[in-house]
């Protein structure tokens, strides 16, 4: 079987077709790329995914990193793939020229990473820690602070993490009890335990930079009394090198169910009272320097929840097409067993996790897109526009891909039935790893609390005007299509945005009245609204794209099967979208409908 | 935290309050039972599991048998625990007293089983196989064998395997290559290659008793030609020891996902021309007698997935009530964190996971009441109708607590959050153990094919018919409660049931009109809404039963809190499941009412 991670043509689709990215060379930033030179990145990355990253996936899933109380071994194939990942540039891949970053846009940024994690997410994660960290500390650092830690991170020298969580302390940060001191030189001493720190500690780097959440003392209760300081494995000399061990220690390796490759590590830092920590930014600002990170972790988590099930999609479909196994129920016994891909029911099976895996591609692509805007569109009033869509779509875009992806590995091991369930076959690893994404970066139940109790409302709720407008946009493109299919779910897109905003209204006017907890309480159906419904809007954009395509394919009497094929195929899982996924949210309609209590109502001592 | 394997004041509940299985004793075949009995044998069974099973499940995930080439070992305690079981005489449970068996009724049989595989469910596979295969030989096998293996076997002695997937056959058992051909010394000799045998090697027994379905050389092409075999690893002498190796070899051990304790083996027969097999029954009908024992494996698996999911279900709800984090929207950081479970969606997780375990095991008990039923139901007419009743519920049970079992072990894992993902904690290997059930003993495709495809239309659609009526019965029953959800929830059940009718109609019509493919190809559709109207008519039982227990309560002015809570919970979370679940079917109905062709109508070049 050849384990494809992505489809290049899918890829190829999504960027230029559905999104237009190759217009973003228009635009100052990106003024000397082409669509070649995105093409040409992608195609690095995608050369290094297959030749470094994908090679040692299961290796390293079966023999992960191991602590002998000194130091974090792990095979040595991680740190010879991070190198080259950080030679080619990859985790600068999107900084300023200047920072000999490759000013790539982030599209095309997420398509490289997403290679990467398709191939082995547990190896990649160690320079997507890095990418995020090194962004972080150049929009929020000080100068000083950016010179010395700054380019070592954005070459691979160093490494980065983000470390927020304690034992007590997970989905709240409010309550992290770190303590940091100032000195009199200029710096803090940190104080505290911290947990699930992913890449906490390991040796691919000669330094690991933890971006650590403290209270400095006599800061005010909850979020708001929350600094973030940059803390080095080891304090740097003059020159930049590092120097002296910072009194920050392993305590242990958390052994995980998947992701096995990447280090969760249990944190101690000043245990012998000279943990030196430097302040990044103004003091209590820390969660929100944070959550620029996190929102992009967020959209990170979502490509990689959507690659991993993509890859179980390509493997199970390979699979499907040359397993044979049974018949028709309209053939006897003497006819030849066909390819389990011949069988309806799997062909359901490998339909749902096309248009959950397609349908995620889009919607992250669609998130990075709008980074880009945010990053390089000129009128201020539009970047700041973009950015409250942005602010309101990143839970949802975290949710419903790190939702779905994992159903998809999930068919993915029916689809092969005994032979997934054993660890002889790769799909297993991916269900595994995948399981991991609807819980970091904040559990999908804390996003469903982020949408509706937060980002649905703000700025007026202007963030869901933006998003129906947008959607309008397109269903009136629709319609124009001419074709009855896409009308028709057009049609269905614009009822579930009618019930959207009539749900909406009911649950505004009910927190207005101060039932916030009772409100609250089904933000999981207000999300499964909001998420299908968007995913269901991004595929009525790639059915229109896939249509156009057809329309040119026999316009110009060109007879690339290969295309029609591919654009027929994007009509089906569309189709199966409308007519097999959307139609689940009436069920959330109704249940906020009739402010259903079941949930609410239930007391912990009837369970 | 207590590690819980089920809750027994629901096992009560279940078997005496909404099934009644006490007045089982009033059956010839149970006459010298009591209440008493039966609890003393599921306290045995609970105390069996709790101190010899529970134990080392973990430890057994974490140490797979292994197999040097020559032998298979593993840690001692799955002997110790597999002989306590057998002493204990519950691989001979539900046999006669004649065969020293404890003539124990299915329902109360389910029950014992079901602790031990909550408990472990790896290790006690090697009983559940054995009592399998051991009543399958009881059954059909002439005298002389049951002589020989019988007694054994039941003892604990000898344990059994189940033979029949090959590599290039699973679901498609006509396609099974293993040949035997006729001896002039009373047996056959075997010839093939077998795999996924469970159980399939082992030193826990003095001998292995496989049954193994194989084809008489010039027997009819398909199903038709299949005959099944007893073949031991060991040959006997003529006190019935174990005396000479049989030419069966264990060709490897397959490394699982989950459920890693029990061997799934490929294994080898006849490889030097002398593998020994006897005849069971008649030539050519091995897979009816097999059916007999895949049946009861079925609903042995539903089992086996709903108590998964039910100790994963009592962990997370355990965990819940003492992990403290986060506040309610409504409080400030300065008031103190709360437990979990004081969030809604923390409960909606609970709730869920409540409704989809209870449910699964009230469905797995009734299914095994109706073979208690068969079995000792004195009028022939009732017998045959229950046996028709049981055949169509029998993949049903199958599928639905295959997929809903792992659904809640799923939800435990993200009540849990960042522990829930690590291996320190138990649920991640419940969750894994739980993925092997949607496969085994028939995929839930096949399943659906099943029931769509033959059970729903044998003797006329007596079955559909007989289990219309009994839901019929609780729903007249329930609109005389009195309360008005129960009667709310009646109606609804009622609303699904003419709606099964209609759409069976409708399906009926379009296979007479040889539409068979494009019929079938959403049998899925199906089951999902049979499925969830069978489980939603065993929620309605359970709210009538715990409706009774509180009028009971008030009635006697008995002020047993626990009680109260455990009725007012049942109720609530039938509540859940009429509100939150059942709805779904809306949909399905809408697919098969619409025809819709999705995935029959995805050509696989447009994958």
């Amino acid at each position: 079987m050849s384990h494809k991670l992505l489809n290049s043509r899918d890829v190829e689709f999504q960027l230029y077709e559905v999104l237009n990215s190759a217009a973003l060379t228009q635009r100052p930033r990106f003024a000397e790329h082409s669509k070649e030179t995105f093409n040409a990145a992608i195609d690095t990355a995608k050369q290094i995914a297959t030749d470094l990253y994908a090679p040692h996936n299961a290796k390293l899933d079966a023999n992960e990193p191991q602590f002998d109380g000194k130091k974090v071994s792990m095979i040595p194939e991680v740190k010879t793939a991070f190198d080259a990942l950080a030679q080619a540039g990859f985790i600068a891949g999107r900084q300023d020229y200047e920072l000999e970053g490759m000013q790539l846009p982030e599209v095309i940024m997420a398509i490289c990473m997403g290679y990467f994690t398709a191939a082995n997410p547990s190896s990649s994660g160690y320079s997507f820690l890095t990418s995020a960290a090194a962004n972080l500390i150049n929009v929020f650092a000080s100068e000083p602070l950016k010179e010395k830690f700054l380019s070592p991170m954005l070459k691979g020298r160093f490494s980065g993490t983000m470390a927020l969580t304690e034992p007590h302390a997970g989905s709240s940060l409010a309550d992290i009890r770190t303590t940091a001191k100032q000195t009199d030189k200029g710096h803090y001493l940190i104080k505290g335990d911290k947990m699930y720190i992913s890449g906490g500690d390991h040796e691919l780097t000669e330094n690991i930079v933890h971006l650590v959440l403290a209270k400095i003392e006599g800061a005010p209760t909850g979020v708001k009394g929350i600094s973030l300081f940059l803390v080095p494995k080891f304090t740097l000399d003059k020159n930049g090198n590092p120097e002296k061990r910072n009194d920050v220690a392993l305590t242990g390796l958390i052994h995980k169910l998947g992701y096995r490759g990447t280090t969760s590590t249990a944190l101690s830092f000043g245990d012998n009272g000279d943990c030196v920590g430097y302040l990044i930014g103004e003091p209590h600002q820390g969660l929100r320097y944070m959550f620029q990170m996190m929102n992009e972790a967020r959209v990170g988590v979502a490509m990689g929840a959507t690659v991993i099930g993509y890859r179980g999609y390509l493997y199970s479909l390979e699979y499907a097409g040359e397993r044979l196994q049974g018949r028709h129920a309209t053939d006897g016994p003497e006819t030849s067993p066909i390819a389990i891909i011949e069988h309806a029911d799997v062909r359901r099976m490998l339909l749902a996790q096309k248009s959950y895996v397609e349908g995620g591609l889009s919607l992250c692509l669609y998130g990075a897109s709008l980074l880009d805007d945010i990053n390089t569109l000129s009128s201020p009033a539009e970047v700041k526009e973009t950015h409250t869509l942005l602010d309101l779509l990143t839970p949802v875009i975290k949710s419903w891909c790190s939702e779905f992806g994992p159903k998809a590995n999930d068919l993915a091991i029916q689809v092969l039935g005994g032979s997934g369930y054993t660890r002889e076959y790769p799909v297993e690893q991916y269900w595994r790893d995948n399981r991991l994404n609807p819980i970091h970066e904040g559990t999908n139940g804390i996003q469903a609390l982020d949408l509706l109790g937060r980002k649905v409302w703000q700025h007026n709720s202007l963030g869901l005007q933006l998003l129906g407008k947008r959607i309008q946009t397109d269903i009136q493109q629709a319609k124009s299509s001419g074709d009855g299919r896409i009308t028709e779910w057009a049609d269905e897109l614009g009822q579930a945005l009618l019930s959207i905003q009539k749900i909406t209204l009911q649950l505004g006017s009910d927190l207005a009245a101060k039932k916030v907890n009772e409100t609250l309480a089904n933000a999981a159906c207000y999300m499964n609204i909001i998420g299908k419904t968007v995913v269901a809007w991004l595929w009525l954009r790639q059915a229109i794209a896939a249509e156009s395509g057809l329309t040119r394919l026999s316009s110009t009497d060109n007879t690339n099967t290969e295309d029609n094929n591919f654009y027929q195929g994007k009509l089906q899982a569309a189709q199966y979208f409308y007519k097999w996924e959307l139609p689940s949210i009436e069920q959330d309609i109704k249940l906020l409908t009739d402010r259903d209590d079941s949930c609410y109502g239930m007391k912990k001592e009837w369970f």
